[in-house]
């Protein structure tokens, strides 16, 4: 039966969200769930659902926490025992199969990297998120977060992992891949985007060129790739902006009694908000390293925390990690060969 | 009496919209508008409204165009008389006060550069975007298209000039000004986005520090800074998201008989539309350059370009040029003598 560590102290509402995500998860999929956190605490908030499935949810002890606005040195040096380290490490013995946290996304990375390890013939990890597009199918966008300077070749890399991650868990046949820039020519862009339009280019992938920032929304590509930077400013963006559109939308036309006649009721409203709201959309998979790590949203409430541990069973089913392994060993191989 | 030339051939329903547009324009501001363009194809255009104030609104003969997919070296090799050369020239030698057009961004940009200069201690010029907020107050987002590699020096001048703009423009007497960055603290973002923090906390302007995605949206900067890369990304995947969320709110509530017992009128989504629809929201100040210039989408209908008019008038009578010029050349006398 597949196992998932939850990082139960993670979110800005734990270990309440964290409790009642995992007991949705539970029910739903099936699986089994263990709660990495002070044992004291998370017991105590397990107990305030009496009857929980005590088979299927268990407690880790990991007596130290990372805040959330911890230097991550500081935050790894100090603290050896936190619920990412110990979480993480029990995964990578193979006690467990997946990590997700939605904790301080700095330490998750670099724990990762230290714990879980890198796959062989990579050179970063890449952070994904799964946006909405007007196709009413998602796309991938990569990296959102963990490389602020990059190469074209981590560029490539990371197009190659949505290229497999769209394969597995998008059920893309084909996927189409997308690089950002600000112009659809070719020559268009940084020296970055330049270069690694050239790699694209040469590749295998269904490279369908630059993307500019509202082709990311159109849906015409289904993996998307950019620089951390670039990812994490186009994310925080779109937050931003639907969490604008939907206030304003609401105070107009949900909560003011309209002179226009309008009755929209809040319920179809919410119905309709979940669909754009990051904090309901779940988990981002960190993509690159050997064994399965979701990371989600600070505020993830229980829906989105239940959504992530389901990305994350996904991952381990369709044996991600291990086919970005394989693929990687196979790129090296024939550049030897070349 | 200020008199703006509009460039007749700009936009992708040239020379429709624009005609339509200065006939707007000139009623409500009671300023003359020289169209620039094949005459014989703006006049044709503008006897399709008879009784237009000739006193007003006249043809400046410029037999070539520049179309919005061309090459701009090779467009500005062939075509020395196109609308966008001509106009700016006659507002180069004080035959009129502002230039307005909906064409080709690298053009406009390259010939204002040429035909209009630069501020003579500034570097690069900036494209600022009018961006709408939270608080029902707008933001400018610079630069959004000019710059794709900038030096932190470059983003102080881009900070300087916003902060001139906020003041006269948007009426804001101590412009708020940030940083886009991927986290609050000052070691957060890249290399440019490092050095850029340590100019802008050693200049005299409100700097407020680095400011996320969200931030934009949030309405606490007034003026935001960032490589045109960047901005460009982040204008676009607003355009988009935006785009996407109106079209998907319509589909629901407007159009769809919906089950839910909604009843949103058209009229009043339409209003709730415009105010955050790039189509309508005018245009973009060039910053840097020695007149005034404002740059609007290749969508502009008629309202845009109106509203493209209006802001160049504004840029005009607050002689904005004018006090970038002398605020730089503060700044460098300033410099010499530390």
């Amino acid at each position: 039966m597949t196992r998932i560590i939850l990082d139960a102290m993670g979110s800005d509402n734990a270990p309440k969200n964290e409790t009642e995500g995992a007991l949705v998860a539970v029910r739903e999929l099936g699986i089994e769930i263990s709660l990495a956190g002070p044992r004291s605490v998370v017991q105590a908030e397990l107990d305030k659902h009496p009857g929980y499935p005590i088979s299927a949810i268990q407690v880790v002890d990991a007596p130290q926490v990372i805040a959330m606005d911890e230097p991550v040195a500081q935050a790894i040096r100090r603290k050896p025992q936190s619920s990412i380290s110990v979480g993480m490490q029990l995964v990578q013995e193979g006690k467990a199969d997946g990590f997700v946290s939605a904790g301080n996304t700095g330490a998750i990375m670099v724990i990762a990297k230290m714990v879980m390890k890198m796959i062989g013939e990579l050179d970063r990890p890449a952070v994904g998120a799964v946006l909405p597009t007007l196709t009413g199918r998602p796309a991938l966008l990569l990296d959102v977060g963990a490389n602020a300077e990059c190469k074209p070749l981590h560029l490539l890399q990371f197009a190659i992992m949505g290229d497999i991650y769209a394969r597995s868990i998008m059920d893309v046949k084909s996927p189409q891949v997308g690089l950002v820039s600000i112009g659809e020519e070719q020559l268009k862009g940084n020296e970055l985007t330049r270069e690694t339009h050239k790699l694209l280019s040469q590749s295998a992938l269904q490279f369908i060129g630059n993307v500019e920032g509202q082709g990311v929304f159109s849906g015409k590509a289904d993996v998307v790739v950019c620089d951390g930077f670039t990812g994490n400013v186009i994310l925080k963006v779109s937050e931003g902006l639907s969490e604008m559109l939907l206030k304003v939308f609401q105070q107009e036309f949900v909560e003011k009694e309209s002179s226009v006649g309008s009755g929209l009721s809040l319920e179809a409203f919410r119905e309709f908000r979940r669909r754009f709201d990051y904090e309901e959309s779940g988990g981002a998979p960190l993509l690159g390293i050997k064994n399965v790590c979701v990371i989600c949203h600070g505020r993830s409430g229980q829906r989105a925390i239940a959504n992530a541990i389901k990305m994350a069973v996904d991952l381990v089913e369709k044996r991600v990690p291990e086919r970005i392994g394989a693929e990687m060993a196979q790129l090296k191989a024939l550049a030897i060969r070349d």
